[in-house]
């Protein structure tokens, strides 16, 4: 299998060199490039998103139905919540060059990828009200007001994306994510093409900045907790690192761009009906 | 119904420019932009996909299965294979640059739209051999070999991309495409939303060369009828215009980029394995 594995890492330097050379692409000299309309597309389609979003306030009754389903621990009461800002900025995408990728992973060395600076400085806010109740020594001895608000303000950042052709194999669900991907199997029975996949993660030294604020106690008494601050941005900055940080990246398969007649549409511009039967 | 789609476009010229400001793109001064680092990926690819098509004639067997498997009228004996080529250049994307929609649709008008020239010069081949039976007047009178060779040799064309936030009505594969897009059902009811999803479509001036030969009669007395050639060239012109040239466009669901914990992969540098099981 190491030999296997050694043919296959040579196949791939020669085929990126032929690649490269094809595509007019030289990693050493090339200058990086500005993704400006991507910036565009990427903002009208966010911009689309929150128009929908305050239309009917949908943002915040999904936001209500989810936390009023779901299982709450015995010590707290149902969460209200107070705030929401979906920001009104967009992300910045800039900087794109092709480097070699320097992970000797399953999917093969030196493969090529694009990376890409990311920055976003906008304020995304969530705000809750709950009680804390306190049911020892008996039932509803106390119970403290508890009030949140978490915004992400800050987040910038190196992104990697490439593209790989894969079998199905590699998009199971189960936890089968660390054995190694079966992209060449070498019995020539089964040619599982599962499409094309979209790799991103993000370099470790990603920047989030957040502002939060919690007071508990009673009206009154009203007090911040530095230590649930930072119990909830640990837990979001854990979020983000278990899933999208180097090593760490999400797979997300493609959908064939291949032309069909069933994802075809468009009316003629008068308004017409088309005429796609024949 | 006019009154809401007045209201909905003015609503949409105030958000482009908006959008416009924000992602700091003049549509009137803005350089095109270069795709390099695309077409590498792209490129890749591709690549990737040759490799597996050759490593187990694997497009050979799907082709021929394929063939085997289609109901052919009377008159035409067994399809045999006799030329693939699946090319070893790559498309070349470039010009990028954002405009404004022409079109007044159902996606609503002065949409933002990214403009790329796309160019491909290669040799994409499929050779068939099958035999032409005459069954008049009687059962198997006569058959007569053919021989065809379709060459695709050049497409070139402006490609139009954009994105939308679509609800999921949009992607019904029934035949509604005409129907007007519910995007923004006016009663508060259901929020579908279904994603985001990309458009895409060809200018009509798009440029796509062949090379066909058919071949036909006995062995001894062989003849082009350009007739045949003629037929085949019309037939996968319409395929594409139908699907893809304006006004007609492909729109694919794109699948949701938000990190999930079911799409994480990644191992560590060393192949040890992952410990996302926190």
């Amino acid at each position: 299998n190491t030999q296997a594995n050694k043919t296959r890492d040579l196949d791939q330097i020669i085929s990126t060199s032929t690649i490269l050379e094809k595509t007019y692409y030289d990693v050493k000299t090339h200058t990086s490039e500005t993704l400006d309309w991507f910036n565009v597309l990427i903002a009208q389609t966010i911009s689309q998103f929150r128009s929908e979003a305050l239309l009917r306030d949908n943002l915040y009754h999904s936001l209500d139905d989810y936390l009023s389903n779901t299982e709450l621990p015995d010590y707290l009461d149902k969460i209200k919540i107070t705030d929401i800002e979906i920001g009104d900025d967009f992300p910045i995408f800039s900087n794109c060059r092709i480097r070699h990728s320097d992970h000797n992973d399953a999917l093969g060395s030196g493969r090529l990828e694009a990376k890409i600076d990311l920055d976003l400085s906008d304020t995304l806010t969530l705000g809750i009200e709950t009680k804390l109740l306190i049911n020892k020594p008996k039932l509803m001895t106390a119970s403290l007001p508890i009030s949140l608000k978490v915004s992400i303000v800050r987040f910038s950042g190196c992104l990697t994306v490439s593209l790989i052709n894969a079998s199905d194999e590699l998009f199971d669900t189960d936890d089968k994510a660390e054995t190694t991907i079966p992209l060449r199997d070498e019995d020539g029975s089964s040619a599982k093409s599962g499409g094309t996949a979209l790799l991103f993660s993000f370099s470790p030294d990603y920047r989030l900045e957040f502002q939060i604020s919690s007071l508990i106690g009673s009206r009154s008494k009203l007090q911040d907790v530095p230590k649930i601050s930072w119990l909830i941005e640990s837990t979001l900055r854990n979020w983000v690192m278990e899933r999208c940080v180097e090593p760490r990246y999400q797979l997300i398969k493609l959908p064939s761009m291949w032309p069909r007649r069933k994802n075809t549409r468009g009316t003629t511009l008068s308004g017409d009906k088309t005429t796609s039967d024949d």
